[in-house]
């Protein structure tokens, strides 16, 4: 187990004290089981993830006339993930699974994460595709398909980009056309291509199985216009006749990191057609991508909020080894740790708010997960939270990244230590499965439309709010984190009254205004769990940090709502000539 | 000339319009020769430097038994460079240079960081070492040393830090001992280890002279503890007798950035002792060092600026060109180009802000270097802006470059753009030449020491505010500014009685919100240029960008400022084990 991996008292302050494990266990999984699963993930983290995170970064997979091939130590980590069924953690018994809460599942999950996101990557597509198929898929397709998946013997991807159509799906100009039926479904010939697609070619499992957004089109006739026709296809590279089918890779893109997980622009049908069978009715693609959605962002948001928490214990081992510099104002005496620095304890409080913040918050929406199955509240509050999540975690995972470079001085950007690699590999997060500016709109535009969910989420801080109220140490906080919700509230009902270019102007704003808020209601929320154990270094360390994010990271709140209360909408107004 | 390198009409606008290039060149350069200089400028960075700028990213230096060996496409653009007389630029014409003033010299070197930032790195190097050997050395060591390196023959090279004294040069453990005397002056034999020596090693140059900071030492006595015994000396790779001198290189670091600049760890006396001779008297070393950091720290920052300009072209560029989406709320019609989102053109705007005020901001202390050798109002502001500048462009420098792969979505981390290599490269330039830590001592503990400098630059504020006041379109603007500056000015006497732990766990603080208001006056300072010239694309541009910064850029100046006016302490506070 690594000092720089989730430290284990965080992950069980997180699930049993803060977010109430047990609820979402049921009596399916007892606590020394749960604390088996966080033990196992923790080792095996560490002994087949971690070691190769380097390795992975510097020597980038390869295309040969066979394939893309990748590094073998990163196939091998994955055959012991699935050999120990981590692959079915969050699966039903009835697909095989083991399970697991999604809560505890992505507890778990965080630490591969952790350890080497790029080869944990391949299990988080490899899930979500899985999932999707067991969801929409018919019997055979899961038997034939997801299975395989949830064994880990087969990887799966998610085929919806395309070089023209990214943000945009409205834009996918893959075709199918219709091929007969058999006991998979209806099959289909599917022809186009695919950009950016994690894992869409590797030598690392068995088979792949491609799920393709593409569209049904008469033979010679025109896909439709728009998402109306786009639906879902189960696109395996190997047939289950044994031939390969026909999808080629036409390129490898080289990214600046999560460089182990290979990632492709595929050719669909550069021969008779890729061989696929449509996953449930016609027409359904994008509300059965928009059903995982949720899902996916929170996949990318943990691997975020994983990537930052460990730049930020990267940068607190060094900060306490490394001597650098005497105290502020004194004349000499012996060199200090440089943890010693109040500049330096400053950085490091930011970061633990943005780590452990980033973690608690994704955790919180694993936790929404699992209750939205039976609790219309909590699925309308995981749309709500969702968007925030993805981008909070990526952005400030990526400043506690940033951080733990700034920590390490000069050191930090050099390729001896981890951090600047951390720092790369986040740097995607707040691009993949949606950027930013697109969860600004998805908020704004769709998440706050009605007031409901936003109603149920206020409902949530004022009782966090009114429990500080009545302690001395966090009454003020109380007062603070009400009378920012009252701005966002306010800013929220300005924007819905600006009309279109304002609001697209603002919505990255209040975005970010809505994260920062979150983020300081659950450091609240978590404080209160803190003030009865002033000798507990761990829960002392909760009471800092939410008095750092009080004090230095709330008030930025106002710099993104100042503008929309006054009205500004300068990205709608200002002339594209002018730039 | 590259559309990604700096527009002409910006450096017109920023050298005669706004900084009064003019008064700077005197009778010794004429309108006409100073444009021929930034046309060449720009020529030779497109057409030598910037070609080769992501081969010198793949194909980095390394050693064999001859030492460390250099993209060969480095030495060839530096080459066009000497030849050109270009490293000489800004030596007066006794040390055979061009007797450029430091404002022009500047303008014409941040198109070749623009280009290519480490080969460009190697010019400053060798241009800081001549010019610290011209103000203290004796003449045979100008001779020997400085006028090779000011044609360019030879390089230059720092040698300040160690593996155990970073920030903190005290803690220098290099010795000299004195070893004779001959026609160069005292020798001395040096001996100990060197970190981080950019261009310590390679094959780019007849010969590489090396600024040493080391401690005179009798034989077998320790060194003086602290700074006081530190003195520089001059220790060539190749010795004028034409032996190798004993240094050697023990190591290269590797970075994530500046790649196609060598990065060495130096051995000085693996055998008998480097042979070095002493620059000026004994014990001057950090004196003399000071001397040159201004400017040093200055040309990280027009760096800085110069990588974060490049990649605000480089996004305006692909959002003209990208197409992807439609204007939110519409409901088809044919897909725009991205630069029609608001979110993509306030992105935009936030990055133009970034660039063109980072590099205005760096030439307008250029421009304080011309005048300081005769006017001690601007040798004080020149101090006291230096820590800004260095600070200011290289953090904001990257946030435009942060901004510039976001504008590009996924295609902005892969390495077919330049955009992710200007990230890194920028990253750098928070840490080397004094971390932002530094800057923020700098500023509190020793320019704003007593209050004079900090005086001149509100009179010079006070002056543009005036003038803005009459302004009906800049009124608005004025006031918003006097106000910040009387918070930042309240904010600077309350660090004054804090304490050093108060002062310590706010510097940084303070920095940033001193620089957001020194680049908000300034850009107003460039409004009030442009207000008469509504239909001029790019006088309106400079109008739009102060608005920008005026909305939603000086807000955030409150979150800063706001604990310390509270007395917050915490990074003070906060014992490292809660931690």
């Amino acid at each position: 187990m690594s000092e720089y991996l989730i430290a284990r008292e965080e992950l069980e302050f997180l699930l049993w004290d803060w977010l109430d494990l047990a609820e979402d266990c049921g009596d399916a999984i007892d606590r020394e089981s749960a604390d088996a699963i966080l033990d196992l993930s923790a080792r095996l983290a560490a002994s087949a993830f971690l070691p190769h995170y380097k390795t992975a970064d510097r020597i980038e997979p390869y295309q040969n006339e066979s394939g893309v091939l990748a590094l073998p130590e990163i196939g091998a980590a994955l055959r012991e993930y699935a050999a120990l069924g981590l692959f079915s953690a969050s699966f039903p018994p009835e697909l095989r699974g083991l399970g697991l809460p999604s809560l505890l599942a992505n507890a778990s999950f965080a630490q591969f994460l952790a350890a080497n996101v790029s080869t944990a990557a391949y299990v988080m597509l490899t899930t979500a595709n899985a999932r999707l198929l067991a969801a929409f898929g018919n019997p055979a397709q899961i038997e034939q398909f997801a299975l395989p998946q949830i064994e880990g013997r087969w990887f799966g991807t998610m085929c919806l980009s395309e070089p023209q159509a990214g943000s945009n799906l409205g834009d996918v100009a893959t075709r199918a056309v219709a091929d007969g039926e058999d006991a998979l479904g209806e099959r289909y010939r599917l022809t186009g291509n695919k950009m950016w697609i994690s894992g869409g070619d590797h030598d690392l499992s068995e088979n792949i199985v491609h799920l393709v957004l593409a569209k049904v089109a008469a033979p010679g006739a025109p896909p439709a216009e728009g998402t109306r026709g786009l639906s879902l296809f189960v696109v395996p590279k190997i047939l289950p006749s044994g031939e390969r089918n026909d999808v080629a890779v036409a390129g490898l893109n080289h990214k600046m990191g999560y460089r182990g997980t290979t990632n492709c622009l595929l050719n669909l049908g550069e021969g008779e057609g890729a061989i696929g069978w449509i996953v449930g009715p016609p027409g359904q693609g994008l509300p059965q991508m928009f059903k995982m959605m949720n899902e996916a962002r929170i996949g990318v948001a943990l691997g975020a909020a994983a990537l930052g928490y460990r730049g930020y214990r990267h940068a607190l081992v060094y900060a306490r080894e490394r001597t650098q510099g005497r105290p502020f104002g004194a004349g000499g005496g012996p060199s200090q740790a440089i943890i010693g620095h109040p500049d330096v304890r400053d950085m490091l409080l930011a970061a633990k708010c943005y780590a452990e913040g980033a973690l608690a918050l994704v955790l919180y929406c694993a936790k929404l997960v699992d209750r939205a199955e039976e609790d219309v509240e909590a699925e309308a509050l995981l749309g709500l939270l969702t968007p925030i999540a993805k981008t909070w975690a990526s952005e400030y995972g990526l400043a506690a990244n940033d951080i733990a470079i700034q920590v390490h001085g000069g050191y930090g950007y050099t390729r001896d230590f981890d951090v600047e690699q951390l720092w790369r590999d986040n740097r995607l997060n707040t691009i993949h499965e949606g950027t930013t500016g697109i969860q600004a709109l998805d908020l704004v535009g769709r998440k706050l439309r009605d007031g409901a969910a936003l109603a149920l989420l206020r409902g949530r801080i004022a009782q966090t709010a009114i429990a500080a109220a009545a302690l001395p140490t966090l009454a003020g906080h109380a007062l603070v984190l009400d009378a920012w919700w009252q701005r966002i509230a306010d800013a929220v009902e300005t924007l819905r009254d600006a009309g279109p270019g304002g609001m697209a102007a603002n919505a990255t704003a209040l975005l970010r205004a809505f994260g920062h808020g979150v983020v300081g209601w659950q450091w609240l929320d978590r404080a209160l769990l803190s003030v009865d154990a002033p000798e507990d270094a761990f829960r002392s360390g909760k009471l800092w940090a939410c008095r750092y994010f009080f004090e230095r990271e709330l008030p930025k709140i106002d710099a993104w709502l100042r503008p929309i209360a006054a009205g500004s909408d300068i990205g709608a107004a200002v002339p594209a000539e002018f730039l």
